[in-house]
C-alpha cells in the first residue's frame, strides 16, 4: 500500500510503497477514510526535539483518522467488517493503577498511535481494538477524523463547569476553534477568543458569533476582559496556545478563586510568581491532555448531537496523501485550520 | 397606605388600609414596585394546612418583590435610599452553623418574608438589609420581581451540572418555565419538559424551542424518554411538579447513575422502591430550597446578561393589588403563568 | 468436584458431586481458598422472592472468595497459573455507556457471579478474567475473601466524604461493621452505630472504639445523636441494615445539607415526607451498590495498608462446605458475623 | 496600655505605651490573652520587601490571638462583655463577589489585622465582631491563639481529599507540623514529611508518629516518595515551605491526576516544565490562602473534638511582649516551633 514513511532522523517524509498492515489478535485493520494533520504531525515532519525523543525512523506517522473495519484480529468480538470507526489515539495498557481507575488516558504505560506505533497516513492501519470508537455507517468521515481534536478541547473544558460561566479561550487554532464552538454550545455566559494571527481569529466568530474576539499583539487583553467582567476577571480560562505568555497571561485574566486549564503544550519553562498567581488568588490549576475513554467521546457525541455545535468550519484544506508536504506547511504557518489528507 | 392582608385564620384576605411600616436599625422600607404571586400565596390565601401551621394572623402577605429604597434604618450602611432592590425572602440567622459556612438558604433559624414577617403584598414593605439584592436604576421592575422564583429553578439545576447532558423538566408552571430556559441556555444537550395542563406545556416552547413536550396524562412518558436516549433514560431529572406520582416516575426515566433535583414540594408522603430507584441505580437525588445566597443571584444575573435566557413569556397577567382574589384564581387554575401585581 | 447446589426451586442446598468447571476464552479457574456467605446467600438458600427472581436452578451459588488460578482461558494474558485472586462479583460487559465511562459497576448488562453464573461454593470456580484482583502470594486468604464485602461498605462510604465529619452508621451486620472500621480509619470526627442486635453492636466496639453505640430498639437514637451534634444531626449517615424504618430515621438524624447514602436492600417500599426529610432539609441522598472497578479495591488496599483498619474481627465463625446449613442459620439469625466456608 | 509597635520604616520595633483602643459601631475591644508570632510578624520586624509594600509604621502588629471581650461597639448584637474568643484575621468587606459567594477568605477588597489594622501584641486590640470567632469560657487561650495558623493549614488540606490517600507534607514549620497532624487525623494513608531542618523534621514524628520523615538536603526525597508508593508518587502534596524548590519537586513526586495544593509563599518566581509537570500528569494544582470563613473554623474545632489532633506540641516558646526580639529570632532561626506572647 502507500503510506507517508518517516524514513530517516531528519526532516521530511517519503509517500512510498510498504507493506499492508497485519492485524495483531487484539487488532483491526481499517480502511483509511480521512485523516486529518496534528501538531504532532508537524513535529514529526519537521524532526524538531519532542520528535527526536520518541521517534524511531522508518515509521508511518499520522493518527486522527476515521475508517472501515476490513479485517478482524483473532480475538476481537466487540467490532465486525465494515464497522465504521474512529480511533482514540492513546493505546492504554488496561492494567495500570491509571486505566484501573477510570483514567486510562493518562495511562502509566501510554503508547500513542502513529509516536510509539505506525499510524494513518496509509491506504489502511492497524489499530488496537480497544481503541475503536463506533460510529454509524454513514458518518461522515471527515467529521470522524477530527473527532480526537475536539475531545482534546472538550476534555480540557470539562474538567470543570463553564454552565452560566465566563471563559477566555487561549489560541484559535483548529483546537481552539472546536473549543470556542464548545463551550459557546455549553452555556457558557461570555466568550473571550484571543489569538495573534488575524486570520485564525476572524474563524472564531464562526463558532461563538458573541465572542469577544482579541488580538492580543495589538490589543491590550487584560484590560478589555477586566473591563467586560465587572473588573473580576474571568470564571475560566483554557489555555489551548501552549505559548509561556499566554500562560502568564492566563493567570493575570483570571478572577479569584478562578479555574484555569492548561492544554496547550510549551516548549520553554512557564515562569509563575506562585503568590500572586496563584495562591492569594485561591487559582485552580489543570493540566489536561488527550481525551477520557470514553466520557469524553460521550461528550462530544451529545455536543453533535444538540444541534448546537459544528465543527466542520474549521476544516479549511482537504488534499491527497501524497501532498503532505504542502499540507504540512500550510498548517505550520497558520494559513490553515484543519488539513485533511484522503489515500 | 393600602395592602393585602390576612386577616382571620380563614380563607380569602383584605385589601385595607394600615400603618406605613417603620425600619428596625438593619431594616429598610422599600416602595414596591412589581410583586408577584407565588404557590405560598395561594396556600396563604386558601388557608390550607401548610399556612394554618405557619401563618399568625393579621399579616400582610406576599414575597416576590422588585421596590426602591425609601427610608433606612440606622445600621444600615449597604444601601442608600433610591437605590432599586429585589428581595431574598429567606431571611438568614447570620450566625448558625448553616450561616457561618455558605448556606444561608438553609439558615438553621430561618424567617421568610410574607410568611413569619408582614409581606409585599402592599404600598411599602420592611426588609431586612441584608436580604436586599441592588438592581441598576432603571431595571425593569417587573424582571426584578421574578428574580427570586427564577432563583428556586436555577438553584435547583445548578446543584449538579446540566452541560451537555439530557435533562427531563417535571412540571410547567413559572418556576418549570424558569428552568426550561435555564437549563436551555446552560447547555443541556436534550431536553423533555412533561406537564399535564396543555396550555402551561406548550408555553414550554417559549423556552426551549427544541425541547421535548410530554404530556404524561395522554403520552407514555416513559417510552417517549427512553425512547429517545438510547434507552438509558436522562442524565438528569429536575422535579418541579410536587407532584408524588411525578417522583415516582423521575426514578423511571432516569439513567443508571443519574442525578434528581427534588424542588417541587409534594403535600402528600412519597414512596420509593428503594433498591430499584436508588440503590441498584446509583441515583443521586439532591433536596434543594430556595436559592443561595448569594451565589444563585449572581448565576441568574450572569443567565440575563448572557442574552439566551428571557423569563418574561412566563408574566402572563398583570393588575392591581385589589385584584389579589382574581390573581390568585388565575394562577391556581393553571390559565396563568406568572401573575404580576402593582399597589 | 465437590459443590453446593441450588438444585431445584425450593429451599435448601445440596453438597453434590459436580464436574469440574472448564474456563472459556476469556476465563481462569480457581481453586477456592476460602469463602464467605452474603446476604445473597440466604435469599437463595432459602428461596425468598429475591432468589425466585433472578435463580434458574441447578446452579452452584457463592460468590464472595479469595483462590489461586489453576486455569487459563485461551486469550488471557493478564494472569498466570499460581496466582492468588481475589474476585469481584459484577461482571461487567465492557461495552456499555457505564462500562465506557468508568462506571462498569453499574454495567447495563450486569452479570453476577454466583446469581446468574456458577459461583464459589465449590472446590473450583470458573471467573472472568476482568473480575479478578490480583493479591500477594501470601495474602491471608480469609481476608481474600472478605475484601468484596468490605468493598461495599467502603464504596457507600467514599462516594462523599466523611474525614472530619460526624457520621452514623445504621445496620451493624459485617458490612456495617467493615464500614464502621474503615470510616473510623478515614478520619470521621465522631462516629454513632446503630444496631439492634445487641452482639453485633457490642461487635461494632472493636473496629471503632470511640464510637457511640445506640440501641434503636432500647434507645432513642435521634435525641441522642441531636444532643450529641450541637443539635443539628450528624454530616453523614450511611445505611447498610435495608430496614424502611432505618431509612425513615436516617433523615431524622440528618442534618441540613448532609448526605444520606443507601447501601443495604429494603425489601418493603420506603416512605417518605420530602418536604421534611429532604427538601427543606436539603438532603443529598446517594444510592450505592457493589464496588466501583477498580477504585474501590484499591481504597480498600489503601485501608488496609495504612494499618488503621483491621476487618478480621468480623470473622467470628469457619467451617467445611458441607457445613452451608449450619453457616446460613448462624448467618441469618444474627448470631454470628461473617461466616466463612473451605472446601 | 503597652504594645510592640513598628515605630519607623525600618528594622525592629518598640515596646511602648499607646492610647487604649476605641471600638468602631461594628467592633469589640478584646483583653488579649495569648498571641503568637507569624512569619508576616517576622517580616514586618525586619522590615522586609513584603513589609514595605504593606505596613505604614507606626502600627501595632500580630495577629494570631486569643482574647476576652471587654467593651462593645454601639451595633454589635452577636457577642457579649466577657466573651472569650479567637480571632480571624482576614477583614471581608462583606459586599464584594467572593462575600456574597461564600468566599469572604478571598474578598475583593480584604484587610487584614495587624497590617492594614492595629494587631494585636498590646494589651487590648480593636477587632471588627465579623472577625470574632467564639469559644467557651474556659478554653485554653494558648490553643485560641493558634486556631488561625492551624487553620492555614487544614484550608489548604481541605480543598481537596486526603481521606485514604498518601499525602506529601513539603515544610515542617509550625503550620507544617499542623498541617501533619491534621492529615493523620483526616485518615491519610500513608504521610511523608520533608523539612532540610533537623530539629523541626523530628518534632513531626509527635503529630504523626509512622510519618515517613525525609530531609531533603540528605536524602533523595524522590526516590523514597516513588519506592513507598508502588513507583507511582503521592496522591497529594500540600506545600507549607514557600521554597521555588520544594514546588518544583512537589510535581515530580505526585503521581499521575494528583492534586498539588500550594499554601507557602515563594519569594521568588517558580518556573515550572508545563507538559512534564502539569498537562501530561493531569495534575490539580490548588492555591490556597488564609482560612474560609468559617468552614475552616469548623474545621478544626471538630478535629480537636474528635481527640485525634493535638496542636499543642507545636508551641515550643512562651514569652512576655517585651520579649518580641527574642521570640522573633527564635522563629527566623528555626530554632522554635510556635512562640506565644503574653501581654
Amino acid at each position: 500500500m502507500k503510506a507517508i514513511v518517516k524514513q530517516t532522523a531528519a526532516p521530511g517524509a517519503g509517500y512510498v510503497d510498504v507493506d499492508d498492515p497485519k492485524p495483531g489478535p487484539k487488532d483491526v485493520v481499517i480502511a483509511v477514510k480521512s485523516a486529518a494533520i496534528c501538531g504532532t504531525d508537524i513535529h514529526i515532519y519537521d524532526w524538531t526535539r519532542y520528535a527526536q525523543d520518541r521517534i524511531k525512523p522508518p515509521m508511518i506517522f499520522g493518527h486522527e483518522v476515521c475508517g472501515d473495519v476490513v479485517e478482524l484480529g483473532s480475538q476481537v468480538d466487540t467490532l465486525q467488517k465494515g464497522d465504521r470507526v474512529a480511533v482514540e489515539t492513546h493505546i492504554p495498557c488496561g492494567v495500570c493503577f491509571q486505566c484501573q481507575t477510570g483514567n486510562q488516558h493518562i495511562c502509566e504505560k501510554m503508547a500513542i498511535v502513529g509516536v510509539h506505533t505506525d499510524g494513518v497516513f496509509a491506504e489502511y492501519a492497524k489499530i488496537p481494538a480497544v481503541c475503536c470508537w463506533k460510529l454509524p455507517g454513514d458518518f461522515d468521515p471527515d467529521l470522524g477524523a477530527i473527532l480526537e481534536p475536539i475531545g482534546v478541547a472538550v476534555h480540557g473544558i470539562l474538567e470543570g463547569e463553564v454552565n452560566g460561566m465566563s471563559v477566555a479561550v487561549f489560541g484559535c487554532g483548529p483546537i481552539g476553534l472546536f473549543g470556542i464552538g464548545a463551550i459557546n454550545a455549553l452555556g457558557a455566559n461570555k466568550i473571550f477568543a484571543l489569538e495573534p494571527n488575524r486570520a485564525r481569529l476572524e474563524m472564531a466568530r464562526k463558532f461563538a458569533p458573541n465572542a469577544v474576539l482579541i488580538n492580543p499583539a495589538d490589543e491590550n487583553a487584560v484590560q478589555i476582559i477586566k473591563e467586560s467582567t465587572g473588573g473580576r476577571g474571568v470564571d475560566v480560562v483554557v489555555e489551548l496556545s501552549g505559548s509561556p505568555a499566554a500562560v502568564k497571561m492566563a493567570f493575570q485574566v483570571l478572577r479569584l478563586g478562578g479555574r484555569v486549564s492548561l492544554v496547550g503544550l510549551p516548549s520553554q519553562p512557564i515562569t509563575l510568581d506562585a503568590p500572586t498567581d496563584i495562591i492569594y488568588k485561591e487559582a485552580k490549576v489543570f493540566g489536561t491532555t488527550g481525551r477520557r475513554m470514553w466520557d469524553t467521546w460521550w461528550q462530544v457525541q451529545g455536543l453533535l448531537d444538540s444541534g448546537k455545535f459544528d465543527p466542520m468550519p474549521a476544516v479549511t484544506h482537504r488534499m491527497g496523501l501524497a501532498e503532505i508536504g504542502k499540507g504540512i506547511d500550510l498548517a505550520k504557518t497558520g494559513q490553515a485550520g484543519k488539513v485533511l489528507l484522503y489515500p
